[in-house]
């Protein structure tokens, strides 16, 4: 079974040797609790590297005072397993304490591209994204690290990252993996009953519904975000935090659409946070 | 002579090569303009490295809207010669739209060390030093990187934030280099006029008083701090911003001496800010 490691200097001294053995290094960092969208992560991590390092950290300084840090699922277990199948070659699990020493009292974070979408209701979650990947970035130092899509905003917000802070890592956005029915895997869908469960296809209707209308030449932003909305408003168990279209890049917010965009949204099923977005190429 | 880049991938490459052959790299960051201060680091990184990299950099995030970023001293035909007597390897010399594009918002900062002593008079000064280190050592990648004990609490901050975020590099701090006369080696002594000259010595005399009034046994810090005050204050040109006991690792005040502290001042000499320091070691 793939080695579990709680430390540090664990993860240092296995990575390493494979680099001076000539190793490439694919990283995947993840909170656990890992679905087929951390798999196809992995997936990718496999088929483009030689090693395939795996994080499963809850980072407690990404989740704001009244978030779920303390009910956010896990299951080591299964983790492992998932992991041994995708063929990954250590899993680094480290306890709350080998991240942040009591004392600790650094930090990375940034001016711009943090304040919308998510950065509105969850201020300070990007510095807490920021530090940790920082953090994990210099412990495993991969070639490669792999993110989903799905945090379309925190991609953006690591991707800028990486290039300010000439961090010496490729950054890979891996796209999102979907149930059947069309609702984007999260770790967070397991808070979900039957009812919010079915409750909870708004958001990819929705994102369909705008991708459509993309597609077919609409470009006034206002026009697609209200045509989303009125599927979300449908729904009784859902409440709307933001619908919002913003420039790929920059997360700027956009009124009629000339460049690459990001159409996010995010929308509370009960008391749960769900996202989703669809990105569109304009050259 | 001592090659000159000006460019980030410049730098990879060649730090890449020389560490796929195998030897170890040692790092000097500095602002040019150098003196002996910087020769002893550049001697320490020499001795204990097969290659050394020297920056010369004055970088526009640590310096405030008021201070001195246009005048800073700059001659990099001499700061050239001086690399090249000591050996170094490589020297890189940005310009600022190479380390700072347009868009750059990211940073790296930290919430505890940086409000007291400098931090105090120069609140966005760390932000600067901080996020200018992590980008060149994300740059040169470097097994060891030497810095003054004259900037004592810029030492103190890029210690922990290197504790902090993992950063994979040994911080070497190395001794204040003097003049004859007592006066802390600095580039920007080369504000001072003769008059002024001659005034700034009350700043080690302070700091040597403060140094054998610890050793003879005195533990009140307001004590020690007034007795160098009144150095300082005789001297008509000088105009003290802090003279301050903190605990050499935490940099928090303290009162009474019962660990290792550091004693720091900084005193404006006519419109020319200067410091000092000295560090007892208690155990």
């Amino acid at each position: 079974m793939v080695q579990i490691v709680k430390t540090i200097s664990e993860v240092r001294d296995t990575v390493k040797a494979w680099k001076k053995a000539g190793y490439q290094v694919g990283f995947v960092p993840t909170m656990g609790y890992l679905h087929e969208g951390h798999q196809s992560l992995m997936s990718a991590a496999k088929a483009e590297n030689h090693k395939v390092v795996v994080s499963i950290f809850v980072n407690p300084m990404q989740f704001g005072p009244n978030e779920d840090l303390a009910s956010y699922p896990r299951d080591i277990d299964k983790d492992q397993q998932l992991c041994q199948q995708a063929g990954v070659d250590l899993i680094f699990h480290p306890d709350a304490g080998e991240i942040y020493a009591e004392d600790f009292c650094s930090f990375v974070d940034m001016t711009g591209l943090t304040e919308e979408l998510c950065g509105r209701s969850r201020p300070a979650h990007f510095r807490g994204v920021c530090t940790v990947v920082s953090k994990l970035f210099n412990i495993v130092q991969p070639d490669k690290a792999y993110f989903g899509q799905k945090d379309a905003q925190q991609l953006a917000v690591i991707r800028r990252m990486v290039r300010d802070l000439n961090i010496d890592v490729q950054v890979i956005g891996c796209p999102i993996v979907r149930e059947a029915d069309g609702l984007a895997k999260s770790s967070r869908n397991s808070y979900l009953n039957a009812e919010q469960r079915q409750a909870a296809l708004c958001l990819s209707q929705a994102i369909s519904l705008g991708q459509q209308l993309v597609q077919r030449g609409e470009r006034n932003c206002q026009k697609i975000t209200s045509s989303m909305q009125s599927i979300i408003t449908q729904q009784p168990l859902a409440r709307v935090d933001y619908i919002t279209i913003v420039d790929a890049e920059t997360l700027s917010p956009i009124e009629q659409i000339h460049q690459s965009i990001l159409c996010a949204i995010a929308v509370y099923i009960g008391n749960t946070r769900l996202i989703d977005n669809f990105i569109v190429d304009i050259h």
